[in-house]
């Protein structure tokens, strides 16, 4: 059987996250290639070493360079800081190998346009790990909308609230506060919501936003009393119009007390309704016109074979996927977008750089107090 | 017992909510005066007759003005549609009588204005039936807030949704779609967020909104083929700034699919958050950072006898209050505010101007595109 | 219009409801006759004069034999301790009016036959309390089932779950303790659901019950440290098989820690199910087979004008109904049975008996752990 | 690195899973030994091959036989249809090897019984597949119960409500309608609960069910129009009695319309109670006495890095697992278990036979109409 033989770049949160589902998704579905863990790279040949014999990789390298150039790594997986992807990602296409990279692609829509460039001039497969839009709910989402079940679609109404930023001493995502990763929680959380937005209801043309930093000052470094004065978003919210008419509000924040994965999505039309929360990553709540009189209501719906890609991990409904399977369908979409020659994976740098492109426009809306075109960036 | 002899103008949904807490409210509570049903007026004598035999009234009429001035009327209770409070508020002023007014005060801010200083400088008390502000879950999420158990407050949103104005053919609500009433679901549903928000965090500054409509012809009568083209506001979302540096979002919508009383508010602090949703009337979700590790969550409180009026309705927690019920609360507010010499109703004229004012900066916003201070109004 | 005058024996928390209820009922529904405030009974002259002038009776008594025989007095409003019911019952039959008595009818089924004997042979209408059986949402329940909508039903679940005797100091409803009263929590909470499963699935055969007192010591009285030994039940669940075929469980526990209102039932058939928590007293979950492939689920019916009664009360849907309004259906119940010669109000005496029966069937069960066919009571 | 050769039976809904959940575990724990696919036997060769190749298997047989005796095989894993499971795991146990067997561990006590004392004669180490007790869900709410923080607990209830079984047409798991597997629904559903009420709360003494077939007739074979006669319990309900003095009610249904995962376990004591529902694989509702006054409710604690085995597939609370990580954390607790010398894998054949002697009770008290205690079996 075809090998497709993986360079991951970092063992962390995400890292760990690509590594369990490259192991899993041979199991889990039928593929044109299997995947290697060929290599792992991190910061240090010792921090690699340990985290690829626990992953389960082959080798392991202190030198993310030296496994780009690897010959044998066919794909070259990304999943450091957003600061570090551009140039990571030059070096893979460079290098002629297809790149998959953690989202968000870029802490800007210029370094994110860059990589689109330089990608398709090379004619190099990418791919970008929003992972949400891979969810069966997300998918079902999709069709609802799609099939005219909602009738023409007015509003949206989505939020990404998480609170893991919320205490001043947390050191988590450090790296996340400092500017040239981007704008705080707009880069991290709502570009998730962006890519699910766009995905479900289309282009965004033009955003205004209030953002702000809550938390201004953040303890420095572990052990230190030194503080550091913060400027990236807390929070933001944002009006979004959307090219096909549909009006909107994105929200994110990674100081919402009490939510731990608070990806919410409303969806209203002129026929009928849909909402999905995350914290219930299974369940889809759908409301339609035209039910019997004193039967009208939203119905939950709880994911089974009958939805896309269910039945590859559990032939039961209602036993739910987690957080980790959601991966393995990404990873399968990477598989067969690369494996075929006439396919490519989605969503791509492209996308991802349209997502940037919004991102910059709510970023710079809500320094400037001005409703801010999505085409300006 | 001392005796408050009540003139209701209008029968319909609201005037109807109104008799009904006269009612029941001297069984309910302790009152220093009790409310004598006297005379309710309505659009014509037949109607009116048959609405205050319904309802319990001794008398009724077809002619509104003489209510006003009918001597044995202690207070005026306005019910009609809200184009025309400021001329029947003015005639009771003028009548030296308090004056009790359905929300919202008046179409417009100025309006509201005048309808204040002309109050005002007659000495009259009045009160504005914002009556979510009554409910046990509002006084609950006011206490908390104010104890701090929430910590600073940095965030707030803040939603009404209800779709009965979905259906094009419908005439529910004709006369809301006359611009003469103020911007369609903005003076109608916004209006209570407004002044829950209000309530819960305290002034809004600035506003800056995105308003339209959706459907924009609609049946113009019944029995009729013909349609008009409506331009007041059938769905609104705001970004919303406070003046004590908390952010936030307000969205009011009459065509959302599915909904029917979704008055939501979220309130988010640095040691806590809260969230309520009507169609959940009794319920309250509460998280407070310092619960025991493992033991995080967000917790249901069900309205009991620990909470403000609850216990005057019934003994046992958890049975739940109506809809009506709180309506009552809300009258046994206005026979205290105008029974006790140094007392007043609450919430007033002026409270339902400042609400007012944050109406008009949201719908000049929302026309305008640009952030609109509410001091404009 | 004709007048229905009241003579309402108890002022506690039932007796509360009751005189709500009748205040409210005429501004609520069209009637047959008014209900008047005639004279309020309860154990002392004094008592009976603080809470009938509450209330808004017109006269008060501290005798109740002497309400009974008043000739002023049309119908006997019983909310007393259940112990009480019999002879206040039997006196009000003698004088021949009509008799309308809180729930559970009894201590026993022998007392409750002997009720309904005399009721019946002095032709005299009669009506029990409860008052779940009228909320909209039972109608709705009861037409589902009826309609087919759940095919073939086949299981019942109800329980019946409070937590207001959890604690052994508590001193709350302390003659529920006498066993005089009854079996403790079965005859007074597992009665309302045996009424609800009566009437939405039909007759009980037959039951096996585990019924125990876990809080074996409790406090005698105010300010007392000597405790009392309690041996009525503290919690019990049975089987139930009914007459139909379905087959189901009862529960009821007056000591369920956390639970306020815990009436749930759900009702499985071959073609649908449906479910009922009253602590959201206006929501049903109703799921039916046939829907769309990829789009079954439960749906939440939150009740509105569609439902029968509710639009008496409220126009718009989703505002919801409380505890109280439930009560107010029940005595325009009461009243249209009352007046009109060829009605008669629902849930009478002779129902209340066959739920007794069923109680008496499960305390029996529970001590001699056995099954126990209801007709041995 | 010590491997762990794996000799898998079967390869349907269960076979997958474990495969799943071996090639996943060694990326998320840490562990003493690695699991190798070694070989999977199915009922012909055909079919071994073609799964044995999708999961990730060295080889494959069509003989089960040959798997058990095949020295390159460490741990035989039975995943087959119950009835079956006694041949195996003898087989497996006389070869000298630990066996890891799918629930329930055999149709009855007697055989399960059989099984124990072969596997401790040999001193081969056992296990059982009853997942939910590994979900950290189920583990919180052990920890919770044994740290006393509900009390005494006095009531627990128990459900597996599944509707897999409703359509009489359908063949999914035709072989459980043999009565040689065991007792239907009883043996197939209602093991997983008596499990975790075993493990939550303790011994169960004694039963007392009702059982019946509800769907008498069931299509035969695919493609035929002919139908069997079905004996087996569709649907059972008891009583039960735990040696602690708790009393509770168990249920089970694969007919139970609208259910897709409905084990729901609510356990209550004098200061607290907890409820899960595994449709929400990923949330304990806690409730304590003792909170402030006014702020009394259940809270909602979605699973996250403070709960066992969480942050080993996820460092971000509230993201979930789903039902395959459940089985990775199981599948843990094999290895470590048959790896280390003085350790041993639990739940063992020892507990399921506990559980089967509950089933067999169960069965039998429906079947007799009284109540069984389960030493008798």
């Amino acid at each position: 059987m075809a090998e497709l033989r993986i360079g991951l770049i970092g063992s962390g949160y995400m890292g760990k996250a690509h590594a369990l589902a490259y192991r899993a998704v041979p199991g889990v579905f039928a593929l044109p290639a299997v995947p290697i863990l060929e290599v792992l790279a991190d910061v240090d040949a010792a921090t690699a070493k340990g985290a690829g014999e626990a992953f389960g990789f082959a080798r392991s390298t202190g030198d993310r360079r030296e496994l780009v150039g690897d010959p044998r790594v066919d794909v070259v997986d990304i999943t450091t800081p957003n600061v570090l992807h551009k140039e990571m990602a030059f070096a893979t296409i460079d290098a002629g190998k297809p790149v998959y990279c953690e989202k968000p692609l870029a802490p800007t829509a210029a370094d994110a346009k860059a990589m689109v460039e330089r990608a398709e001039a090379a004619g190099v497969k990418t791919m970008v790990g929003f992972n949400y839009l891979k969810n069966p709910i997300t998918v079902l989402a999709k069709e609802i909308v799609e099939s005219g079940e909602l009738g023409e679609v007015h509003a949206f109404r989505g939020t990404h609230l998480e609170d893991y930023m919320l205490d001043p001493d947390s050191l988590v995502s450090a790296w996340r506060l400092d500017p040239r990763s981007g704008d705080g929680v707009i880069v991290d959380l709502a570009s998730h919501v962006v890519s699910l937005a766009r995905h479900l209801i289309g282009d965004i043309e033009a955003v205004c936003a209030d953002r702000d930093t809550v938390v201004t000052e953040r303890r420095a470094a572990a052990g230190e009393e030194t503080t550091q004065t913060v400027e990236v978003a807390d929070q933001m919210r944002t009006l979004v119009r959307f090219a096909g008419g549909a009006k909107g509000t994105i929200e994110a924040s990674w100081i919402a007390t009490g939510r731990k994965m608070g990806i919410v999505c409303e969806i209203t039309g002129a026929k009928g309704a849909l909402r999905f929360d995350f914290e219930r990553l299974n369940e889809l709540y759908l409301y339609t016109t035209g039910q019997a009189k004193g039967r009208e209501g939203f119905k939950t719906i709880l994911t089974g074979p009958d939805h896309k890609d269910y039945a590859n991990f559990c032939l039961a409904p209602g036993h739910q996927l987690g957080f980790n399977d959601i991966k393995v369908i990404e990873v399968r979409d990477l598989i067969e977008g690369l494996v075929a020659s006439d396919a490519k994976p989605w969503p791509d740098f492209r996308e991802a750089w349209q997502v940037q492109r919004v991102i910059d426009a709510i970023s710079a809306s809500g320094r400037e107090d001005r409703w801010v075109r999505t085409a300006e960036f």
